[in-house]
């Protein structure tokens, strides 16, 4: 999907929630917005709001002089996410539908976000709203069938501390199937997203092949993908993208996509029809108007 | 109070709804939020918010080529509202304290408000919420006091619609004292706040003499108002001050200010110590370190 004017304010108020994560010093804060600000006018609508975000980050961590900002607070996602693993395989182990309530739990830990919305509560309250709430749109059974009819994943992921239930996802995917699973993270460090370092802080690389997008995108924008990167994406059966980042970098392609993700902004829950919140499955439904953007890697 | 950073996003929010309100062309509504970008690194903190609110507007109303977007949201909502004058009457007459409920209701009025937030439901909700919800700041009991023991009452109007409720209050204020009450309109349209024309279509020509602040800003900006509104200001023995702009125009003046609102930001909120949406009847409490902005007319 194109960028939303609505997308530029709330580029401005993550500027301001950046600046005021990083430093103290309120001169900063301004001299973010105003950077920021200044750039709006030259951005363009055609590019996906992750593109935008990317942008508007890469400005930001100038400003403040700091590359990853961010990393104690993922670094701590990530412990904390990883100290209830053992719980949480037990959760799972209880479950009725093991596999069903994995993908509801990696959808509820995609709410570990400090973009567009910051504070994200604990994992007890991750692991409630995952038992608890139904998904807004629910294409399990397709995600299900299709993976038992693959032998190639890729797992497309989004922040740290998410990853300790993506990695939980991937072994129950890797309990009703023989598939080989790809773990997709950014190259660099912007917001909290993963990267390699923290896929191998949760242990990802002892159930998937852990490779880089080779892009600093907060999302998976394939013109900026490694050729490493693209043969994953072209050669998999089933591509698993969670967070709304990657929904608007893939909502587009004619893969066979499922997004998993929190709906995390008015723009998102209006186009996909649910709440602000909200819990979505949603299996890939190319539109016949779509204007597919090239799969060109740049190596 | 000054402009807090987080009023600077508000503004690019507020300009694109106010751009949506006015045109579907979605190249106006690129063009507005291009400008106001460019407008806010030299926009200064040391502005009230009003202020900033007024200078974003003028630009917008530029752009827009427009000087009264809301004219005919303003006529509609002051008719609605002023249709339900009779059933408000009864609401009051059979009130155990008639003045309490008028001022829930006057405060409930504010929520017809097109800047800041943009939904304000219809009457009967505002109806159901005045008499339903407790004030988060009640000093009722000292604006009673203070009315009683008055001659004078300045009255700082703020939207259309919102003064027929306005107008209610001012009745039950005459209804348990000999006051000369003044009604505050702003010089000419912004946002939807009332004007003169607002004020004579809704009656309060009747109840209250209308004067002019002589200035557009949102709210009361003592510099910017002529010398006839500053007499009366000076001069009132009481004053009430509707919404949220008037708070944060007067927040830090000497006189004896009753500020009617709802909280309808997350900084007010914060400062006030309230939440959103929170009904406020709150007597001034001049601060030992505030700083006072001189009470210069431009007449």
């Amino acid at each position: 999907m194109r960028t939303h004017l609505d997308c530029l304010p709330c580029l401005m108020n993550q500027a301001l929630r950046a600046a005021r994560a990083t430093t103290d010093d309120e001169e900063v804060h301004r001299r973010v917005l105003d950077a920021v600000a200044g750039m709006i006018p030259k951005l363009s609508l055609d590019l996906r709001p992750p593109e935008i975000t990317q942008q508007g980050y890469k400005l930001i961590y100038q400003i403040i002089g700091d590359s990853d900002p961010f990393r104690r607070a993922k670094a701590e996602a990530n412990q904390m996410a990883l100290a209830h693993y053992p719980r949480i395989k037990k959760v799972l182990a209880d479950s009725e539908d093991s596999l069903l309530t994995a993908c509801k739990l990696a959808i509820a830990g995609n709410s570990i976000d400090f973009g567009p919305e910051f504070n994200w509560g604990n994992v007890d309250d991750i692991v409630k709203i995952a038992l608890s709430s139904p998904l807004a749109i629910n294409d399990y059974e397709k995600l299900r069938d299709s993976i038992t009819n693959s032998r190639q994943v890729l797992y497309l992921g989004d922040n740290a501390g998410e990853i300790v239930f993506d990695r939980l996802l991937i072994e129950e995917l890797h309990s009703i199937a023989e598939v080989d699973t790809t773990f997709v993270v950014r190259e660099r460090p912007i917001i909290n997203d993963a990267t390699l370092d923290d896929a191998l802080a949760v242990g990802m690389d002892t159930v998937a092949t852990v490779v880089s997008s080779d892009s600093d995108a907060p999302a998976t924008i394939l013109s900026q993908c490694s050729t490493e990167m693209l043969r994953y994406y072209r050669s998999a059966d089933v591509i698993i993208a969670k967070g709304q980042g990657n929904y608007e970098a893939l909502d587009e392609e004619e893969s066979n996509i499922f997004f998993l993700l929190r709906a995390k902004c008015p723009v998102l829950a209006e186009l996909l029809g649910v709440q602000i919140g909200d819990a979505v499955l949603k299996q890939q439904t190319p539109r016949d108007d779509s204007k597919q953007i090239p799969n060109l890697g740049r190596k």
